[in-house]
């Protein structure tokens, strides 16, 4: 019997062929698949002889517990199996495999990673800017408005660095999250969004900090979306107007 | 005649089959290919029709100028080129993406972006960790120590975030580095480099920010590196040591 591992492998934000050849190959000698809901489900058509499991884990809905994902890709890969278990985006951003890698070391899995794009990086693509345009800033950084512990970001320490930010997960707290904002940062900030980054629905909107709000809700922008927020914001090819501005297309994607 | 066009594509961290399955494509569809020295040369090979000009611009040695290479992107595509300008990592993110954009722009011809890799990502997979692990951050910086200006980040905001920073450019002046982080950090905060991340040449170390300047000096490590500082780098699988370790391979990697 060949021997078990896990692949963590990032599907990218959406588009299949935002994935890299690399996982193109991996998924092609899976045996099982195990697909978060935030990847493409398409996905799985890369993997014909794999057995395809969902393993969703949407925040605040009914979901796999993530100590049963764990066990699951531990028992199939002891029976032999590459397991490939699937994240959104880039696997080591925001995706928990940290934990799973502890819990594979712990039981004696291999696991291997396959990189991938996170979607910050697709969201700044449509929206035709840099994350780090040297006239702005001297970096970006991303973060998570939504932590397990309830706990915020320091928001006050990441305003002065005066990277661009790139905020996960923060739409359905974005009141919140501008008005503390605007503590430390002007209103005229530039700021934008782009909801489903990198897929074929995707949406995107350049404001102000001052606006951001506003605007999102009155474009009807829902999750999952990134939130931008930081002078390079302002080179993008989107041109900033008052009430927002909804591009359709913004810049020519090669899709 | 067709319409020309720039794409800006990222070629990812190095090896070939971290390129995207879209890089893949439109690099078989390029006229002219406009090579930096960060990317891996091997990339030609995927373009058999293209003109491939090397335009280098590596710090501080002889290299293209940036308006000339700005200018032959607008001539080439102005006279009805696939113009397909290769930058390593991700085009948006530390490459003048932004400068060029705006040429293109002004210029009048389409740009399309075409997402990768930055090496980063290919750090932590090297090293086995989550960039953002929940247990130490709700984030990551990646920022650059080398501006333009000679202006140094805000490295007192960026340590105060509690974000992992992956630091790029940062190895030729690290000694200075640390010891600006050090008024702000732990000295047993974790701290790792990668060189040459993602590339068959990797090499990585997982320390301490108190020893990282003189550990990867005393294992020659040299640039293109990322140095790594935060908790979250205390979970890389390599064991921490006193001298610095260098694990050749620390996770199987999908090579």
């Amino acid at each position: 019997m060949k021997n078990g591992k896990v692949t963590l492998l990032s599907a990218g934000p959406g588009a299949l062929d935002l994935l890299t050849l690399r996982a193109a190959r991996v998924l092609g000698e899976a045996d099982v698949l195990l697909v978060d809901d935030l990847a493409n489900p398409e996905i799985a058509t890369l993997a014909p002889q794999a057995r395809v499991i969902a393993v969703g884990k949407r925040g605040g809905c009914r979901s796999t517990p993530q100590a049963f994902i764990e066990r699951m890709m531990c028992r199939f890969a002891k029976r032999g199996a590459h397991v490939v278990r699937v994240k959104g985006g880039d696997a080591l951003m925001f995706g928990r495999a940290g934990e799973e890698m502890t819990a594979l070391r712990r039981a004696g899995v291999p696991v291997e990673i396959v990189n991938g794009i996170s979607s910050a990086f697709a969201a700044a693509a449509g929206l035709g800017m840099s994350l780090t345009h040297r006239d702005h800033c001297a970096g970006v950084t991303f973060v998570t408005a939504h932590r397990q512990d309830g706990s915020a970001p320091n928001w006050a320490a990441l305003a002065a660095t005066g990277t661009t930010l790139a905020i996960y997960m923060g739409l359905h707290r974005v009141e919140a999250l501008s008005a503390t904002l605007l503590a430390h940062l002007d209103a005229d900030t530039p700021a934008g969004a782009v909801q489903w980054a990198g897929t074929p629905q995707e949406r995107r909107m350049v404001t102000t900090l001052g606006r951001l709000a506003a605007d999102v809700r009155a474009q009807g922008f829902a999750s999952p979306a990134i939130l931008l927020v930081g002078g390079a914001v302002g080179e993008a090819s989107v041109a900033m107007g008052g009430m927002g501005v909804i591009a359709e297309e913004v810049v020519a994607r090669a899709a």
